[in-house]
């Protein structure tokens, strides 16, 4: 089993009832889980990113309904609850899908549908797993980018669930982690996963990635996405599209494993995908100290997009889309949902 | 005229004679200025990276030894202390050789030969700058990795000398700072010296270099070099490779700048570079803080090599050397010494 990171806690003789989960801001120091027993509470683990991936994020918004259900009825104060969970994280498309769905089901039925849709995340998760493995080295280093582990879907993971099944499988494979600034989600998040999987693993700055590829014989990358464009565009975190130019330029197939909900088939390249700009004092900041000075300007776009011609495959929970995406892409929308899946596995 | 990043201090009422330096270590929040009246203080400089850059080192150095005169004679106390200074880096080929030069000058002449060694080392930069500035765009935004101005060479710079001699002549350069990481050189030093030296300039975190220079149009690429073979492959800081790959991916042309120098004209190519690697705590850490678990495994190698054939061109004191290399480096033996050089100007 992966690590639990979002659960329902039913209230017992000891506890109230509540919304489990990992509070991520203590990693990789410190395995802190929590409750949120209250809607704001569930709100602020969210926006203060105790709970961050936008897949874990929307189970965990998801089990907050049922929560907000019992605590306050179906009168007016639970309006108010819901819709403070739907915002907590408004670029978070996960986040009101899931709470949409919530409703939709109706009273009785809103922890049932929580709990499906946490289900349904491991059995997407696991197929992008079983999928992805078969296109790992039998033995080898490969590179990732990011967090994409458990932590960031509430299930088995996308990238790096892919290399932990492998690892599963019998592959013996040695992952190097961008450390990925300026939040870096790789060494805090992803070396800790890893480590927890049995996965041998070797943390590198950012800019170390392509001597790296060169010097340790990287066979394969594989990243998460944020967004997906019917022609392969791929948005992921700021790095990516560097990652895959090396990649590239030496040879190595780049692979993107992402659920089919991160594909927007509306969308026909990655020109139409807007690109988030954070704070300038992320970058300006390392480990919570300035590095900087504090009136310089800072560029911190939180996303690239790679170019579809750059990636090998995209592997969803349906098998590994191969290029040209264009008429590889649009196949997917055809394939029975999300829900059906899980319900066959 | 650049920072006086080192310098000689006379002995007058208020102060002893020493060797004044920019503690280096606080910037960018805070610029002091210190000076070592000791041998053990500039021993203590060197060895904690108060003072940093290969001909910075250098020029430091030089000026130890007639410190180290002054207080010691020409005794045995003399040559203890002279190779305490010598010894005081052993990777650094510059410190190595400016205590031998001072030192085959003679007793009387320590402090001439090491005013000299510093003048000559502001010619070299400034004939690189204004050979150099010619690559530069006339307006447009130019990128730089890790730290090659007057901190790192006591004297002008050699690539971000090139940049502010650019815009110093009236070009309308807006520089993109990697911030470099792990020692994060481009955030601390390079913003400060970009600062100081009116030159518009933006930070950016490593992994974003590759979609700064789509997204921002960048014209050129311009970075210094710690070793160059005969063929133009070039060892300089990690991350320098990844961001050759990335700009000859979007066909901007990407330029080395450092003193003939740095060339060693008996290495036939890059594979015979032997690459230092670092504590892997600087990859565990940033800005003091750990971020990654304890216990996880890092490859920290400080330098990487950019192959000859991704370098558009490598500006040295003696104009721009082009491809094929092969030929156009082994012509830089013929000029004359930089000693002559200096004279000239």
């Amino acid at each position: 089993m992966p690590l639990e990171v979002v659960w329902w806690s039913a209230a017992d003789g000891s506890q109230e009832a509540g919304v489990g989960f990992i509070d991520q801001r203590a990693l990789p120091h410190e395995l802190v889980r929590a409750s949120a027993t209250s809607v704001d509470a569930v709100v602020e683990a969210i926006a203060t990113l105790s709970v961050r991936g936008a897949p874990a994020i929307g189970v965990f918004g998801a089990y907050g309904i049922a929560l907000a259900a019992l605590l306050h009825g179906d009168g007016p104060a639970f309006e108010v609850a819901a819709q403070s969970i739907r915002n907590a994280r408004p670029t978070a498309v996960n986040l009101a899908w899931a709470v949409e769905r919530v409703l939709a089901a109706g009273a009785p039925s809103y922890l049932a549908e929580a709990r499906s849709i946490h289900e349904e995340q491991r059995a997407v998760d696991r197929a992008i797993g079983t999928h992805g493995a078969a296109l790992m080295p039998v033995a080898g280093a490969v590179l990732t980018h990011c967090n994409t582990g458990p932590l960031a879907t509430a299930g088995y993971g996308t990238a790096l669930g892919v290399i932990i099944a492998a690892h599963d499988a019998g592959k013996r494979l040695h992952v190097y982690v961008d450390e990925t600034r300026p939040l870096l989600q790789g060494a805090r998040l992803t070396t800790f996963e890893l480590e927890r999987a049995g996965v041998p693993a070797t943390l590198i700055v950012d800019g170390a990635a392509a001597a790296t590829m060169r010097e340790k014989k990287v066979a394969a990358v594989i990243v998460g996405a944020d967004r997906i464009a019917r022609n392969g565009d791929t948005a992921n975190k700021i790095g990516t599209y560097g990652v895959a130019i090396a990649a590239a330029h030496h040879g190595i197939p780049f692979y993107v494993a992402a659920p089919r909900s991160t594909i927007d088939f509306a969308l026909r390249d990655g020109s139409g995908i807007h690109i988030e700009e954070r704070s300038a004092n992320e970058v300006r900041q390392a480990g919570g100290a300035s590095t900087a000075p504090a009136e310089v300007a800072a560029y911190n776009p939180a996303f690239d997009v790679t170019p579809g011609r750059l990636i090998a495959g995209i592997v969803t929970e349906y098998g590994v889309a191969r290029p040209p995406y264009d008429e590889s892409i649009p196949d997917l929308q055809t394939y029975p949902s999300l829900g059906s899946l899980a319900a066959l596995q």
